[in-house]
């Protein structure tokens, strides 16, 4: 399948634009003539860098508030459209997009439409170019698929053809199965944009809220299986407006796209494979979307080791070794394995730098994380030390594939690997990992995270906090054992003075005996974050709660939550650098997060902070 | 008026919350309830700190999702209630808001709904407790005050009461008419919100999007006048949710709502004098609003004021002398003065840091600021010094008012004050300054500067740049003589790396005859924005323009813009430290900023930076 770009998704100069859609790997491009307008470089020059660079210029465009008209204004019009010809003969472009009227038609008469596009195709043909004529979703006359196809069958000239585009489509609520029945060769053009599920006018829905496939909630499996069966066999390009990317890196936004179009392809290929059907598209495939079995390990970042120890030491990790080569030691408690790493920690005070999934095939992960365009962690492997794959998430994040739980803890060699005997409210395992995300790459951390590690994303929440709203989304495997929570922190948070600001990650380890592991714990000399008392007063007001535990709840200060399918405790631990650990019980099958409770434990964080900070 | 506002619109702790509303000088407060169960003071502890700062806890809110439910809810609730009954009297109490029902309610019957809250009216009554009700946009049965009202009636309690919120009311579009009706004693509170004019689905607008009064759409002082004409003599409450406020400054924000109330209160009491009304709210005015004349002048701070001064020559200002006390310089061109400031300014490389206006009273406008909290610049004045009364506004700029233009000029003293003599193309006076605003202080500026200034806030625009969407609101006076367009800076732009990242601030002068200054400058050696080729084939295809005059302008630079009312020409000076210099001609009734050519702008500056910064 042929891929392409709007050069209006992207941030910086045309120039930067094509370098950056170059360098990702995009067939081409669609030129939108404002970034055009606004450069230095003359059509000639456009037309040689991308000749240089291997893109094709596939689309001019928009071309707007054509049909529909008086005499007076067509004539100003064919005048505009002649002068855009001729600038599109100088880039070598042989194809431009007609947008539906908005502003100044004032004829609605499809016959109208009809005989004035003719006009403009006559033109046009004078210059060998050929039109896209698309309905826009706020088009006044014209603002169905269904309408501009019925308008190109009437205009029937072989140089109009009609532009589908996911948004105009399905932003309404339109059905859009009838784009079988058009015979691919009419269809000139298509446009994908995903979108989340919002309710606003779909203008400004359109203008600041697209996103990439797979980062919304638009089925565009389902309509790019829609395009295979017309026959359509051209390119499919991205049309984006999204007010986070035009401010972000163009060469990294040029990866997420072209990352989602990668992951679309795929996702629809399995589609019609299991339907049955083939496809003139030549749908791509990546390598088996493998389910990840679970938390092999997570590693922390530190230049310090020795107070994320005794946090480990006092929930009852095990020290299990240094690494026979590197700076790197290992604690464990049963399956939850910790790694604090001091490589190249300089000034880093204890961060979630990174975790490894166990898979089927780490072979076959690392096959799809690097068609996926995610960039490979360079790691030395020694004298026989296991080769873990591993990929830098866009949150800098490193995630690590293996097909054994630490096939590579002989390295950290010894007597202390022997398994510990079974303690009553041991850590068993970790449940999540919760990391924060800038706002700039939210949305691409939700892609690469649901594509390379094959994860799904539940809808999203917001949790209020003394320093802003936090947006949280978790991911996880069909059977919750992965789990990765992601949260956007508060841009606003810098301008608050004489704070921390930085929003700490953490690690969510399971027990099954909280009150147990809290005991020992506090025991050990821990100091959990505390929470107040008027919390505990509004538990006792919602939930008819044993005295005995709320009163132990309390004393602990542990939080609780409750749903019809079971009930959740935990804790956490008084943060350490720029984390800080959870601990949870999972009681019956609550499935959440403790979602009321997130309030709590930020409003004390933030009280914490700023005690502490003087 | 008594002014309250709720906890929720700010951020930090409750404790923080309480200082700064105590501080900005507001009556009372609303206890939003998750800001006392996440703080570590006790109620008890909330109680006493209200009584010292001298504040009066107003409403406790919300208690949600009671009425409409089946016996066994009923009774829970009622049980939920009672809690937090002695809550309140440990906080002392006596007013609960209770939201009408939207997640659990079952049983769609006013009868049901009626007995309910009667049997919570009765609850209340043993704890001396008064309930207003609230009828929620999104109430699952009950969601306009018509039916809140209906239902109070028939509850027929003398502690049942109505809770009005405009934005619950206005949101929906409904009639705030017969509010009027209402005897002001059975409405219990007043909640105001504001809103910008968005259409997205009323839940998601009311959680991120209220704002202050005057920072929105919605016609607040008529709905304030009909309250009223109600006879409510009670308190006047904030009650807004918003994003970027909940992240922001605490202390700034309570002035900035407090701000809000004062000029609403103001306005509401202009309109019911104009109507001969009188009201128990007793209505606070402010000094009379006047209508500044025009800029006298602007005044740009910078360390090294040469590269400023070059620039000001080039465009044929002259130098005016050198203040007699301060390293301060002015230079004029007929009624254009500017001011290149030396003090303080070390590290500071040219920037727009304040302006001068003529108002009929400076004394007035004087006092008018004040009230409405507006910080006073110190300044020295010795000697007969002119002592210009001066404010800083929520961006920094200083603001100043005079009854003269220019009466402080003799500080400036010597032959060099004579005028000019007459030239072609000169330079006549200020058309706009342009000023960028940090996002968090936007609507607080827009707020400050139409209160303070009395000047009126025009549609918003947004531009698009390579750095992201740049957001616009003009501010003016009704005859357009002071113009203010306030710029919002994209946040995302310090994550481009190698760029300058600032928003550059500019001042818009104006001449009868562009093209022969043009022409002057370039002979004084000039250097303009260069203005890409492409940008006037574009305008060739878009307007029929007579030949020489597009020659012309490409040779110049400039840049062209016409509507129905007439044309606009104008011209950009290269960046001097973070300001430049536009110079523009109105020809016949051209009343507009020339926004189309903003993009161009924008993107001639990023190439700039580019080749300039490495």
């Amino acid at each position: 399948m042929r891929t392409s770009i709007a050069t209006v998704c992207l941030s910086g100069s045309l120039e930067e634009k094509m370098y950056a859609c170059a360098k990702a790997g995009f067939d081409g491009i669609e030129i939108f003539e404002q970034d055009l307008l606004v450069s230095q470089m003359s059509p000639e020059e456009v037309k040689a860098l991308a000749a240089r660079l291997g893109l094709s210029l596939d689309l001019f465009q928009p071309f707007r508030d054509f049909e529909g008209v008086d005499e007076a204004t067509l004539s100003a019009n064919l005048r505009r459209a002649e002068a855009k010809f001729k600038l599109m003969a100088r880039l070598g472009m042989d194809l431009i997009l007609l947008c539906s009227s908005v502003a100044t038609a004032n004829i609605n008469d499809d016959e109208v439409f009809v005989r004035q596009i003719r006009q403009l195709a006559e033109l046009a043909a004078k210059y060998r170019i050929r039109i896209a004529y698309e309905a826009l979703a706020w088009g006044k006359f014209v603002n169905t698929y269904q309408h501009s196809w019925k308008i190109v069958q009437q205009v029937d000239r072989e140089n109009v053809g009609i532009c589908i585009d996911s948004f105009h489509i399905l932003s309404r609520g339109d059905d859009p199965a009838q784009i079988a029945q058009i015979p691919g060769e009419k269809i000139f053009f298509v446009q994908l944009a995903d979108a989340p599920v919002l309710s606003m006018d779909v203008l400004s829905w359109s203008r600041h809220y697209r996103a990439f496939p797979g980062q919304g909630g638009f089925a565009l499996e389902q309509f790019l299986g829609y395009l295979a069966d017309s026959g359509y066999a051209g390119i499919i390009s991205l049309e984006i407006f999204n007010d986070v990317f035009r401010q972000s890196n163009v060469q990294r936004t040029a990866v997420d796209a072209l990352r989602s179009l990668l992951w679309l392809q795929s996702q629809t290929a399995a589609l019609r494979a299991a339907q049955g059907k083939n496809s003139a598209l030549n749908l791509r495939s990546l390598p088996g979307g493998q389910q990840a079995l679970g938390f092999d390990f997570t590693e922390i970042r530190t230049e310090d080791p020795e107070p994320v120890a005794r946090l480990l030491t006092q929930l009852g990790f095990t020290f299990r070794g240094q690494h026979r080569r590197k700076p790197v030691q290992l604690f464990s408690s049963q399956d939850a394995r910790i790694v604090l790493n001091s490589q190249r920690s300089a000034g880093v005070n204890a961060e979630v730098s990174g975790f490894g999934v166990r898979v089927p095939s780490a072979d076959q992960a690392t096959a799809r994380a690097q068609e996926l365009l995610a960039p490979r962690v360079p790691r030395l492997h020694l004298n026989n030390e296991e080769d873990l794959p591993g990929f830098s998430a866009p949150d800098d994040t490193e995630v690590f594939f293996s097909a054994v739980d630490g096939a590579w803890d002989q390295e950290f060699g010894g007597d202390n690997l022997d398994p510990e005997p079974g303690v009553e409210g041991a850590v068993t395992g970790i449940d999540h990992i919760n990391l924060a995300q800038p706002w700039q790459s939210f949305d691409e951390s939700v892609l690469f995270y649901t594509s390379v590690l094959n994860l799904k994303a539940l809808p999203g929440t917001e949790v209020p906090s003394p320093m802003g709203l936090v947006r949280s989304q978790v991911l996880t495997t069909a059977d919750s054992e992965v789990r990765l929570a992601l949260n956007i922190v508060p841009a606003g948070l810098a301008s608050l003075l004489d704070r921390q600001h930085e929003y700490p990650e953490h690690i969510a380890v399971k027990t099954e005996n909280i009150i147990a592991l809290a005991r020992r714990a506090v025991q050990a000399g821990m100091e959990f974050l505390h929470i107040p008392a008027n919390y505990y007063e509004d538990l006792a007001a919602r939930f008819d709660l044993d005295p005995q535990l709320l009163a132990e709840l309390q004393e602990l200060n542990l939080l609780y939550d409750r749903d019809e399918r079971g009930e959740f405790l935990h804790f956490y631990t008084q943060r350490v650098g720029n984390m800080f650990i959870e601990v949870v019980e999972r009681r019956n099958s609550y499935d959440g997060y403790g979602a009321p409770n997130a309030p709590i434990r930020l409003a004390a964080q933030f009280e914490r902070n700023r005690w502490s900070s003087h």
